[in-house]
């Protein structure tokens, strides 16, 4: 596997046989992305989801082993993280763990993806957007986390005017964001015709305060909104909560 | 104290002996408001607070208790229950639980509440509004109760537009709403420069699916909405929970 991995890389196992290959120095997945790519269903007849940042790919190779039969896209503006991404596809596809064209991803930038890829050309959409504003909170001095992490190249009404314009009406969209931007996420969603239909919280503890929401919105969707129990990271022993282990895509090995 | 209560209606306890009148077959106080005044919370400095549809009064009782250098309006369209609130006023003034002009309860309508009270009269608002859309769920067959569950003579639009004026700025408005209408509320919400900042959801059980939101906005805050733990009404074994029963209004006896 010598071509496989750069200088630094690690092939890190998922569950399943499944692997992924990270890099401490340029980015890692988060807590984040494991819980929006648990939180999303996808309807037996949806064929094509975008994922809007997708980082080193953890979302589309997790939904593409879970939807063996959709076609996922793999948006990602930073060259290295969509570098990475393609050679876990490929790592993956070898192994058997998901088909040849299950996933492909594109380096790009999401200002230009409706140009790219057409108006309503996706059945369902995810997204992990950076959730810090510019100019707001520390700045990672790592380019690649901060990127991430702050609307440097993207903000929240950019992303959710994108998300409108790329799915089709009656799609859906699955976001994780943190949840003390929920207001505003909620009003840009709906500014651009995007209903929230789901909700869940996630708190650190289920006594604590919730830090993170997961959010399905429908295109031209009616309001009516679903709120789900508040999922809890850790149980009152400091220990994984067995809800979040189920969901953990690293082997137990 | 027979001038106090007419046919049909009753005198029920409250906490730290305070009593309101109610009438089965006219409108009782629900948990919602209950629930509303708990989370209420008054900074030092307000003087004026003003109740969008008080119906019993229950919420400017509850409070001016709590508060006693506060001046609180109960604004309520609907005249009978207007009157059944004065007289709670009367008696619980009379009976030393609140100071004489602490409660001023407005038989008149919010769609002119601008007019009466005018712009940026107060320095905080509690309202417990219609959750049921028009022309959408069965309406209760008596007049009272479905003028206080349906938007029968406002909108959840009017309710955010009249606090807004209402409101100082930095004013903080409360609401108890039905949470699948959250979406709805914080756009509504925001359209009328009132931010969200604090949020608790409330649960039959704390497995099980929110129902209720409460809602704290200031009007020209920045954004930033910080989510309490999730309230849950009943425990394991179906009791009251002790945080439910500590808000509770009723006396044990």
């Amino acid at each position: 596997m010598l071509f496989l991995t750069t200088n630094q890389e690690r092939l890190d196992e998922l569950s399943d046989g499944m692997k992924i290959i990270q890099c401490k120095d340029v980015f890692s997945f988060s807590t984040d992305a494991v819980l929006l790519a648990s939180f999303t269903r996808l309807d037996a007849n949806v064929r094509k989801v975008i994922d809007l940042g997708t980082g080193t790919g953890l979302i589309p190779l997790l939904l593409a082993k879970r939807y063996p039969k959709t076609y996922f896209t793999g948006l990602e503006i930073q060259e290295r993280l969509a570098d990475m991404s393609r050679r876990s596809v490929l790592y993956n596809v070898q192994h058997g763990n998901i088909s040849a064209n299950s996933i492909n991803i594109v380096h790009g930038d999401l200002r230009q993806a409706v140009e790219e890829f057409g108006h309503g050309s996706f059945d369902a959409l995810v997204s992990n957007p950076p959730y810090m504003e510019k100019g707001i909170g520390e700045q990672n001095p790592n380019q690649y986390k901060a990127i991430a992490r702050h609307e440097i190249h993207c903000s929240l009404e950019q992303i959710c005017q994108v998300s409108s314009q790329l799915l089709k009406s009656g799609g859906k969209a699955f976001y994780v964001y943190r949840s003390i931007r929920l207001a505003e996420l909620i009003s840009e969603l709906r500014n651009n015709n995007l209903e929230p239909k789901r909700m869940r919280l996630v708190a650190p503890r289920i006594d604590k305060e919730p830090n993170i929401v997961l959010l399905e919105a429908i295109k031209n969707g009616k309001p009516g909104l679903r709120i789900e129990p508040t999922l809890a990271v850790y149980n009152e022993e400091g220990k994984y909560t067995d809800e979040l282990l189920s969901m953990n895509p690293t082997s137990p090995s």
